[in-house]
């Protein structure tokens, strides 16, 4: 591989950005964000290898699977046998997203202590994805949430559309903070802030996360999940750095984000986030060789190259 | 095209970074980087009508070409050609890259009055790229400069290798430092700070651009040139932005930086620069529409996709 040969860059702290936080918990997303959005189905043996891989190259959380209903999400339909199947790693988190009630379910038949929720910060997009308003969102994520911090579970909300919605256009900050704040309110420990479609810019990632901390919602409590669709995904990330954010999602080898198809979503790659993590001298504790193997093992089982940067630029 | 229909974003121009600069001046590198470093030989009126376009675009800086020797660049053999076949618009700078004496000369005879040397920060690039110790490089350029000034051209000076380099590795900032005063003082206009590698991270831009400004050379003199190989250009220009750097350079549709090529230097794309710049609310004059309309016509020429986010998701 030679990571070290091709100048991994030195660890470079400026004294003059002290807001950056010293370590940053990547939340891998890529078996759970990431296979969900590529087009072919992949097999559940395969799907545990890529889990014992990601744990052999030190992430700290991984979004396992999803309790979605399989006829909307058919490429995680397996995801009992997924849950069953994992080898857990002492320390390491394990989420899994339930979309409701049954999901929930689910999820305690299972035996997981850790789930997230996927709510909208837009009209337009809670009607598509939730198939409700956004009013209605919340009366759906309330018992939920609730029922699963009675069992002690961790729940964490995703907020999507947070930085523009494809059919609204912009995202007044104030209805943002308002979304947010209903499901921490509900007993969410954390959000995650979605930039959907890949719109934003990091004059915009300043503004939402401004808001919130006017709304006494610190960093400790905000994650940020970018989509590299205009390539912006690491600015922003750099700029929500600087404000003090400490957990940024990201998906292995950019699962979920091949450029090439026409439903890319283009999740941002953990692998350029680790590259800039390394430089920036903050903590993440991924070996970013174990994490290059391991994608481009699963490029192999996808038939397509990774988008990321920077494995293609440590495999050429 | 549908940009604004696909969420170009909204000006958000923090009230809390004040330091960003107002304006930015897109220095454009694709007819000479871009071109430099694409494997096949564009025909001279392909090279106009490019030249053309970028004009139409709104560029203001479009570096042109190089009187470099035919042997070393064949891709440029024509620089005469272009020189006398462009169209100037009133206002847009058309600086040309000379290696040498021979170089300047050539530029004399077509009438430049804009000019960019190529000079390395470090000795092994020095030896390999100008067959020139770190030292010889400086007695090579100081008359090509003075030349030039006496003639009243102006020159930037590009330095290499500022952030890392593939044979040394770590650069250190105070040696980046000597080199760019180096070239001020013997005349050059602006430094241009080279990651030729692609390895630089936002905190070591932050060092080198700290280091100047302590040797009093201030932002206005300086100008970036990032390379995506690893995903880390925009966040890098931020990081620039950051510390009121006003001029960026760039390459239209990422010309010389195709990621499947071996070669492939990874130029940082003009039209991920400006969806960044805009959703700043950072004025940079560039119609993103005709740009991207100019890639991809462009990349339909080499026979190859651009490797730019943003022209992917506009032209899908």
């Amino acid at each position: 591989m030679g990571v070290r040969a091709l100048g991994l860059p030195e660890a470079t702290r400026s004294p003059n950005t002290p807001e950056l936080p010293e370590r940053v918990t990547i939340w891998e997303v890529g078996p759970r964000d990431g296979l969900q959005n590529e087009s072919g189905v992949i097999p559940s043996d395969v799907k545990l290898e890529f889990l014992n891989r990601l744990n052999a190259a030190g992430l700290p959380v991984i979004e396992t699977t999803s309790f979605v209903h399989p006829d909307w999400v058919p490429q995680l339909a397996d995801a009992g046998e997924v849950i069953n199947g994992l080898s857990p790693k002492p320390g390491v988190r394990y989420p899994v997203l339930v979309p409701n009630q049954r999901g929930l379910d689910r999820a305690r038949e299972a035996a997981v202590s850790d789930i997230a929720i996927f709510a909208s910060a837009t009209e337009s997009f809670a009607q598509r994805n939730l198939n409700r308003s956004f009013e209605e969102q919340f009366e759906m994520f309330r018992p939920v949430v609730r029922g699963a911090a009675s069992f002690g579970m961790r729940v964490r909300g995703y907020l999507s559309m947070v930085f523009g919605d494809p059919w609204q256009g912009a995202v007044p900050v104030e209805q943002v903070v308002d979304a947010g704040k209903r499901l921490l309110g509900m007993g969410c420990d954390q959000l995650s802030l979605g930039d959907t479609i890949g719109v934003a810019t990091p004059g915009q990632v300043e503004s939402v996360l401004r808001g919130f901390y006017a709304a006494d919602i610190t960093a400790d409590r905000l994650a940020v999940h970018f989509h590299d669709t205009y390539g912006q995904a690491l600015a922003n990330t750099y700029a929500a750095l600087r404000l003090g954010v400490s957990t940024v999602d990201a998906s292995a080898g950019g699962l979920g984000g091949c450029p090439y198809a026409g439903s890319a979503t283009g999740n941002l790659a953990t692998e350029d986030l680790v590259w800039m993590l390394s430089g920036l001298g903050i903590e993440h504790g991924v070996d970013l060789e174990l994490l290059v193997d391991t994608s481009t093992w699963m490029a192999e089982r996808l038939g397509k190259p990774s988008p990321s940067p920077v494995v293609k630029a440590l495999v050429r």
